[in-house]
């Protein structure tokens, strides 16, 4: 019999777990699970892949025999899901198998398993343990649920007199490579990502994830005035990931079908967020430009700042970093966390909930 | 006989020694002195206060016997002097005592030291040897006699968007109290400190060093157009150490006895620059406002750059922290240090050279 561990360390080894389903479950949590009897950890397992098995299931089907399960504990970082969507439901699953005690990261904000969960394991006998243990993963899921709206970042580069590019029009390199791979990670990290129409038209970006080859990549999302307008060699289309582009006019012409477009009169953060949040998508970032970034500031729809710093000055004809609306007030971040990446700084702001 | 350690280890004493002086040998370098015999320290000294004695003289005066000064071996920050100015030649005051070897940690840059105190040492028979230690101290001395300018620092606090100031006109208290502290200790390093005409009629500054009584406190530099606009009632001549006003027009009504006018039909960094050069300031902070900064900025008459950085946002509207010059090129610093002062980071940037 190993050294007995307390609850809280086999939720870390959960957490742990859980990761390593990082850019793959999409929408679904990070879930993992550990089955733990006399001591010592039997199985472990995580959720893979959106539309895959559960941690829950991965973790008994770790198990040597499933008869290992009976009088067993399983630590879980999520609340076991209730409802059978692309899965059965996990809850029941555990009661079958003869789980004895369920120790449970945190609650699912997602209100059709919250509580509901916690409710068939104990229907069915299982001692329910809640830990409320500090969660670092899932911030978009949770926010999402939380505030029915995506988890909004705004990103950046910066130079030190708080410039972007130093003339209007005109792209400068600021960062290195190192940041570059940063953000690379911060946009895999992402159910969508959205520019403006200048920032469209300066860069003609593809705004793809290099580097990593994605199952669920960000949806690409461009703000412009007249669909009907864009040149149909941008960039942007010729990668076959999701694009919506949100117009303010029909689309007359044929685009590559991967492209949706969306239209209304005004579009505005508000309608963005509202749009997103219909269409369920957990977590934006907001790339550029700065008119952009300065009106989802302005309404204070901007959740996380990402800011890389480069070492240089790019002077007072520079364009903004954030330029354009007025806010009301400051907004008042409280705190950051800063890393050094390559030569170059990154900055990053939460709000405190 | 205690342990036998290497030169570079009694030149880091002496360094720490020289420490000592921070913020009272005003135009004097900070000097450090350590006297070794048979592997022992006998006597370490340091430069106290400009116009007292050098930190050589207070090593050989802490020697129980000056005695013991025969056959030893100095460590000294920097070449000892050949000249006879506030105080006697250091360097012929070695070879009176009899020492025998001197260990130097670099050469003084001022020229009429510079070659000649090692000369003077040889003449009398000493053994030399100019370590060229890494020196973390007289960055400013060091800066000003090679570059016949003072070090100019560029000095700001700034949101996370890269701003200032809310509005035009209205202050915003943007860091804490430990930002606060910390750019009190910088100023404090200052032998001037410059501000332009709207934040002297905006925030009404007294630019003096709270919370340490300074021998010899910066010079408190404001650049005007019409001195004689001024109101005798500004914060800045209650206090009595000096002032400088940079004016356009000639002086026509009393200031109080602190206050020096200089006049130019033009005042611009350049020859802000060499007023300063040819007063023997050695160094100066420019600490505001944005047209200020920008203006030594696009000169590239900033070898050294302060950002108090807080967790703030102040949107689109808000004063640029470098605003109004135009900038030939960027300015790559390509590094920086950063630290945490309270809930602020402070990152600075400095020139290679």
């Amino acid at each position: 019999m190993g050294k007995i561990f307390s609850d809280k360390e086999y939720l870390a080894l959960a957490v742990a777990e859980a990761k390593k389903g990082t850019n793959r479950t999409w929408k679904n949590p990070l879930v993992g699970a550990v089955i733990v009897r006399g001591g010592q950890v039997l199985a472990t397992g995580h959720h893979h892949q959106f539309g895959q098995a559960h941690a829950e299931i991965n973790a008994l089907n770790h198990l040597v025999s499933l008869k290992q399960a009976r009088g067993a504990t399983m630590y879980v970082t999520l609340e076991p899901c209730c409802h059978t969507g692309k899965t059965p439901p996990c809850a029941k699953r555990l009661v079958a198998v003869g789980i004895k005690r369920v120790v449970i990261g945190q609650l699912d904000p997602n209100p059709i398993v919250s509580g509901k969960g916690v409710a068939l394991l104990k229907a069915g006998g299982v001692d329910v343990k809640i830990a409320n243990y500090p969660m670092v993963i899932n911030h978009a899921y949770n926010f999402f649920y939380r505030h029915k709206r995506p988890l909004i970042t705004v990103k950046y580069a910066m130079s030190l007199d708080g410039k972007i590019n130093r003339e209007n029009g005109v792209r400068t390199l600021l960062t290195g490579a190192a940041a570059w791979r940063d953000s690379q990670k911060l946009r895999a990290a992402q159910q969508a990502i959205l520019i403006g129409e200048h920032t469209l038209q300066v860069d003609d970006p593809q705004l793809t994830v290099r580097q990593q080859i994605l199952r669920f990549p960000p949806i690409r999302i461009v703000l412009v005035r007249n669909v009907n307008s864009l040149r149909t060699d941008l960039a942007l289309f010729k990668a076959p990931t999701p694009v919506w582009i949100l117009s303010q006019t029909q689309l007359w012409h044929r685009l590559p079908p991967q492209v949706q477009v969306f239209v209304a009169n005004e579009w505005t953060p508000q309608t963005i967020s509202a749009l997103l949040a219909k269409k369920g998508i957990q977590s934006l970032m907001v790339e550029g430009g700065s008119y952009l970034q300065a009106a989802f500031i302005s309404q204070n729809l901007v959740d996380q700042l990402v800011v890389y710093m480069a070492p240089k000055i790019l002077g007072g004809q520079g364009l903004a970093a954030v330029k354009g609306a007025l806010l009301p007030e400051l907004i008042d971040f409280k705190q950051f966390t800063y890393q050094a990446v390559g030569a170059d700084l990154r900055i990053s702001s939460q709000r405190e909930d």
